[in-house]
């Protein structure tokens, strides 16, 4: 196995490129997330060793079972520990003792609950699973989490991952359930590309601070999503995002605005919340990007996955369909950080002449009501007659109806004009598909071929909105 | 057939319960809306006549197809034309001769355009259009639209809706895209049921006040979407609204908030508008409930389509997923129409007694998170506690990932719960369900059961609210 030969992992890299891993608590019974992370782990084809850990079995879907982390063989790096809380101590312990004898074991996952958000008995065990590991040189990821993955290596300690697109998103959370809805959501579609994931829990120990800081070296990770309910150390992590935000967006959702919500997150993660007023200047300040809501969350981590930075504000809306054409105007026109554009001369002669006469050209600036009697091709004409329009800076596109045109055709025109502007100065496209399932098609061809869609036009315009407004932050991160 | 002994329908009946449609433009060459509107109404499996019309075709899917409007034989009360704008007058000479004559052909639907949204030339002919049938006692729906529907019998004269579940919900439209859009998007899972739908286009003759007037009185109609670029007649509207909203709420999506999107407006369905702010104020005044986004116009439509109304703003969330459910409780603390319910002692007990130890009740007042280690029935078990106290006028229910519980088991064990509430005094349960096509089958099994589903936290709470606000309103209206 050519992960046995590769130097120990160092920090965090123990978590996401281990040697080896054992699963503590592993079940040859269906149904427990004991069972369910070593079956996620063997669909993802992960490379290195896997390595069950459960004195009362002898074998795990196949694999040799072993009755303790100290038995197990050959280099394991992270250990995910599936135990009821009380057990975890115990477990702790061979940890920190394989830890000395064999220099491996430097990193564990705890996915069990009942510590610090149970109360005062839990949050008890939680220090002393704290202490033990860290005494012995091991950081702990949770407890009371879904875990890690890194989707380029095929490595996931959460139960019901699986294989996932590679791309350059990556998450942290804590909630589990809130990085597996986004991701779970978006699958169908491939509608993200995910890089590395880390659902923390408790944050005993390693926390979503150390973790965006790790991020922002990544190479692969081009957008952190970031779940938040509350940190202790609220204004480091802001400054981290501060100095990731010069190369990434960090873009952040955080309940929490009212007394309610702060109460339920300290309930749920026993998170103590600084008063959200305080994130939310220092999420200006700091060029993150806050989402409103989950949905906006998902689009605009999704859009700064794999679309470029736009370099202005001036958006051109190019529509096939009247209704939510006049939609998407009104919220651009709404939206303080954007504005139509202005065609030049030349771009409206260019459009005439691809257009139908019933088309309607500039009513207002910026917009392109295309109107029906259209072949598919001529979606990709308009589009790249855009695209080169030097006063427009990103388009938003709204597709016609799949009743008449082929709608793979009009995707596929779509997709050529927008790959074909030159490499390092492509202008974002964001593509409305207002049909639901009927146009399922085009959705998944232009995913595929690197363009976002969205079913709702307010919702891909508030997207553009946010981009705009991060590469402003940007600019000022970086002077 | 049945249909050809009735009487003739009287006023805008004609367009939803016609004995016989003719579509004058009707091809045999599939891909045009000549073609794609018969088949569409052979889908549907309409059980009065369809006649074909079109001079150059003997035959078309199968049916005989008539020279013109005046050799079709048996009665005829709905025209659908599709033929090029100028030949529409000949076309209307022709209705209004076999109105004369027979006494039928009451009413047309044009769906071609060209007409008033193209300029003067075209107004010019749309006005003499309206002339010829208004003169002959010809309504018309249109020109440029995809015309009406009725999914209680079968009709549609749309080329692309084909047969759809039928339902409460009956949707006004100055855009057919918008209708197509929303209709196709809830198709799959079906999320909303159809009961009368009515493309307007330019409104030449049929407007939307008089439309929404006609089903104050629909029996089937339980709430009326109305996608509304501008009237001239705004007062009337309003007021026909106030109306209708005693009995059925009246949701309304109005771009043209800003000079652009009023300007986008004009374009497409050559509509003059009043200022959005006259709209804004008479909106609150008649009741109207007016979304603000697309999404949440698709929501509180359905909402209304298949829940009772909440008797009171006390709304309990109940959680199997914290971070959501984190989120969802900060949603309803935010919205000023709703708040987080008390719970009664009794229903603490009874929720301790079902509930895991692990789980957090009323942490805050309202809020019920499960955690993890349930049955798929302990969600209805706690449905029934909440909806059984007096209270919680709503519950918000989030339910668990289904990768460790049987996720139809869950929707089961909840629609249990909500059916079992004593007819007429039921409460509104909105689920959601974050986890994409993971959860795709529970999803169903719940909208087919009567409930409404949602994939984001924030997106039940606001059409909720919505719910509430309208209640608040119905109360003012009928006083």
């Amino acid at each position: 196995m050519a992960h046995a030969h590769r130097p120990a992992p160092e920090g965090l890299d123990a978590f996401f490129a281990p040697r080896g891993v054992a699963v503590v608590g592993a079940s040859a019974e269906p149904g427990g997330p004991g069972h369910q992370v070593v079956a996620q782990l063997q669909r993802t084809h992960y490379a290195g060793g896997i390595y069950p850990v459960n004195p009362r079995a002898t074998e795990v879907l196949g694999l040799p079972c072993y009755p303790s982390i100290l038995q197990v063989p050959g280099p394991v790096d992270l250990a995910v520990v599936v135990v009821p809380a009380p057990a975890c101590l115990v477990v702790a312990a061979q940890l920190a003792a394989r830890r000395q004898q064999r220099g491996d074991a430097a990193a564990a996952v705890v996915v069990s609950g009942g510590f610090a958000e149970v109360g005062d008995a839990g949050r008890q065990l939680q220090d002393q699973l704290v202490r033990t590991l860290r005494t012995a040189g091991i950081r702990l990821v949770g407890p009371n989490c879904v875990g890690v993955a890194d989707a380029h290596v095929g490595l996931t300690t959460s139960f019901d991952l699986g294989p996932y697109p590679a791309g350059g998103a990556s998450l942290l959370s804590q909630s589990g359930a809130f990085a597996m809805s986004f991701l779970q959501w978006a699958r169908p579609l491939e509608m993200v590309g995910l890089c590395k994931l880390a659902s923390v829990g408790n944050m005993a120990d390693v926390s979503l601070t150390e973790l965006l800081a790790y991020l922002a070296h990544d190479p692969c990770t081009r957008v952190v999503g970031v779940y938040l309910e509350g940190v202790a150390d609220a204004r480091a992590f802001v400054q981290t995002a501060a100095r990731v935000g010069q190369d990434k967006p960090v873009v952040v959702l955080k309940p929490g605005r009212t007394e309610q919500g702060a109460r339920a997150a300290r309930s749920h993660t026993g998170s103590v919340a600084s008063p959200d007023a305080v994130y939310e200047g220092a999420f200006r300040q700091a060029g993150v990007v806050r989402a409103r809501t989950v949905s906006e969350f998902y689009g605009v981590v999704r859009a700064f996955e794999r679309l470029p930075l736009p370099r202005g504000d001036r958006v051109a809306v190019l529509s096939a369909v009247g209704g939510p054409g006049t939609i998407c105007v009104d919220e651009v026109a709404a939206q303080s950080h954007l504005r139509l554009a202005h065609f030049s001369p030349r771009t409206r002669e260019r459009l005439r002449a691809v257009l139908s006469d019933l088309a309607a050209v500039g009513q207002p600036e910026g917009y392109v009501d295309m109107t029906g009697a259209l072949v598919a091709r001529t979606h990709g004409d308009a589009l790249r007659i855009l695209l080169e329009d030097d006063g427009v800076d990103a388009v938003v596109l709204l597709t016609p109806p799949p009743a008449f045109l082929e709608e793979e055709e009009v995707a596929r025109s779509v997709l050529e004009a927008y790959r074909d502007q030159p490499e390092g100065r492509r202008k974002p496209v964001l593509v409305v598909i207002t049909f639901g399932d009927a146009a399922l098609a085009a959705r998944r061809l232009l995913e595929k071929g690197g363009l976002c869609t969205f079913e709702f036009p307010e919702e891909a315009v508030r997207v553009l909105a946010r981009m705009v407004a991060y590469a402003r932050a940007r600019e000022r991160l970086r002077s």
